[in-house]
């Protein structure tokens, strides 16, 4: 999994903290001392998915596109990565003594479907969790990194 | 992932139906049309992990180091993929204005620890499943293919 997935989930809660203003990707980066270009190239896909919206110009930057209550781990995760599945079945059976070549044995294949089962369960617990959640628990535990997170991405 | 999880799936249901006698690579890779020094490699990593025996020599080859009952799809997942997490944190948090530098937030943070969660759920989920319940799938859906199995295999 890429490292942008690590970069963009921080970036989508620190987003909770500022307030109306749109905050750039330079701004973003600094807070965790990211390569910029690179951290932009990750919010650009976040936009893409409507999970972060971007105006460009002086006040520009990027703000959630919907509340964090309705942006779950999985939204980001897939954002960045990509619906497709990590097991990719490339029916081996079509060429076999059992099998029909040419068939696509992804749906049908049991290996493939303990293999999806699994990756589902995946999804569902990613799901599981809000960017609000994340966010809350920040701020029960450490109450005193609310400010420092909303000043260090104040205009 | 890499293909070979499929392959080294496969393969290790296959020897369910092979009686007392090991299975070269390249038998095994030859029921798939699959290279078989690729398999092989696949196959090395199944038995540093116990999950295969070899024996070397003419009736050398490869056999299950244990009934299918005990070998689940993580542990062949594992022995392929290897025990790393999919997700890597690299604990941005201790750059930033809330961290503290050079400390390891893999435990602690809650990015983290939402998606420790997932990949636990997954690793539970790849754990229900084991070769055996596979072998009794195919033969249960696909009578006709264990006798195709069995005569592929044979020395």
């Amino acid at each position: 999994m890429n490292e942008g997935v690590e970069w963009a989930l921080h970036s989508c809660v620190n987003l909770c903290w500022v307030g109306d203003h749109a905050v750039p990707a330079k701004k973003l980066a600094a807070f965790f001392e990211l390569p910029a270009p690179y951290l932009n190239k990750q919010m650009q896909a976040l936009v893409r998915a409507e999970i972060l919206t971007s105006a460009s110009g002086p006040r520009g930057g990027f703000r959630l596109a919907r509340p964090p209550e309705r942006i779950t781990v999985m939204d980001v995760v897939t954002a960045i990565e990509g619906a497709e599945s990590a097991f990719r079945c490339t029916s081996i059976l079509a060429d076999s003594p059992v099998g029909v070549t040419g068939r696509n044995y992804s749906g049908s294949c049991f290996i493939s479907q303990a293999m999806n089962a699994a990756e589902l369960a995946w999804r569902r617990e990613l799901a599981k969790t809000t960017i609000a959640d994340l966010r809350d628990r920040v701020a029960k535990a450490f109450p005193g990194h609310t400010g420092k997170i909303e000043s260090g991405l104040a205009p």
